[in-house]
């Protein structure tokens, strides 16, 4: 079971994962946490060289070929072990966001990243997409309301940029509705962590 | 006016590029010396992450994708604008490379690398490109012999694997002859540099 929570910055997916995860091994589970760009050593590797705030002059392509890299090493060495072993693999960010970033807000074309992309995954597809949605002016706010928060390249995008990223992601949400569900991640905690709940619950056959 | 210089380790071509730069540029054009992977800061930081030799569990399909990322760079900040102010760009390496060592070698397939590197080069391709041809035992035992040069993760790949990247080679060989030639590496320096120099010569319509 490959679970991928995709959204804008701010949009508490970190905090509903954690809480997620514990549910899910409450119930005898087993759970991979991870991330992307990142996931294993040489990924994090990939991942600093993106977000490197130096590297302001990196060009949009060798950016999403940086992220399909990450990608492929995160596939082989993380997800696809686990996925053998029947744990429950729960990734922060996935094939989504590349299409959503660099496909529809930096403007090369979410097909041609995507074709791009099956380089990296040779297919491999989450069963459950669960997409937080914010206003963008909502997820900027809440993300300089908070003080610990390291500041990276992609935060110091313009709004305009954001607003781009959210329209990607309802394009792939009215494609691809076997696997993607809008999550309203204005709502309270309490409640957003409910309504995911409810998705993973039905997914694993659990009600 | 681009020309890629290509081949196994231990052909000799960092000499033999060396001395045809300092030839034309007597002639009195602008000669822009570059390799690959590497050639601007992002790109050398992603070699880095390449040829780290502790990396050893590095997927041939990450790999393949970060030697496009760096390329990707190369072209853009480095190639295309020297190209744009008529300079010759010399480059020791191009995608020939990831053709024959990721696409044949490691058996990802040529068409598939390729297809993936369209989103890195946009269809950039070199003038000419120089196949430097040599025995992979010969070139094997240069490198051996040679107690300065640092030794890399891919010298230490084994003799069947530089005997598949010199059929890539091949193969690119036969469906390029409007740019690519071969010229034998086994030769002594002197005349090795002569018969580039013709071609080069020929190419920029010198001769």
């Amino acid at each position: 079971m490959f679970i991928t929570f995709e959204g804008g910055e701010g949009s508490g997916k970190s905090t509903v994962i954690r809480e997620i995860a514990r549910r899910i091994e409450e119930r005898g589970r087993e759970v991979v946490l991870t991330r992307e760009p990142g996931g294993t050593p040489i990924s994090e590797e990939i991942r600093n060289v993106i977000l490197d705030k130096r590297n302001t002059d990196m060009d949009p392509r060798t950016e999403a070929l940086l992220y399909a890299a990450s990608r492929r090493q995160h596939v082989v060495q993380k997800i696809i072990p686990a996925l053998k072993e029947g744990k429950v693999v729960i990734s922060d960010r996935y094939l989504d966001s590349s299409l959503a970033y660099q496909g529809n807000a930096r403007g090369l074309g979410m097909a041609s990243v995507f074709n791009m992309n099956l380089f990296a995954t040779e297919g491999l597809e989450p069963d459950l997409t669960l997409f937080f949605d914010l206003e963008p002016e909502t997820g900027i706010e809440r993300i300089e309301a908070n003080p610990d928060r390291e500041v990276n390249r992609l935060d110091l995008e313009k709004l305009s940029f954001h607003r781009k990223v959210r329209e990607g992601f309802e394009k792939l949400l009215k494609e691809n509705p076997h696997r993607m569900v809008r999550i309203d991640a204005s709502r309270h905690l309490d409640e957003v962590i409910e309504d995911v709940w409810g998705h993973v619950e039905k997914r694993l056959n659990w009600r």
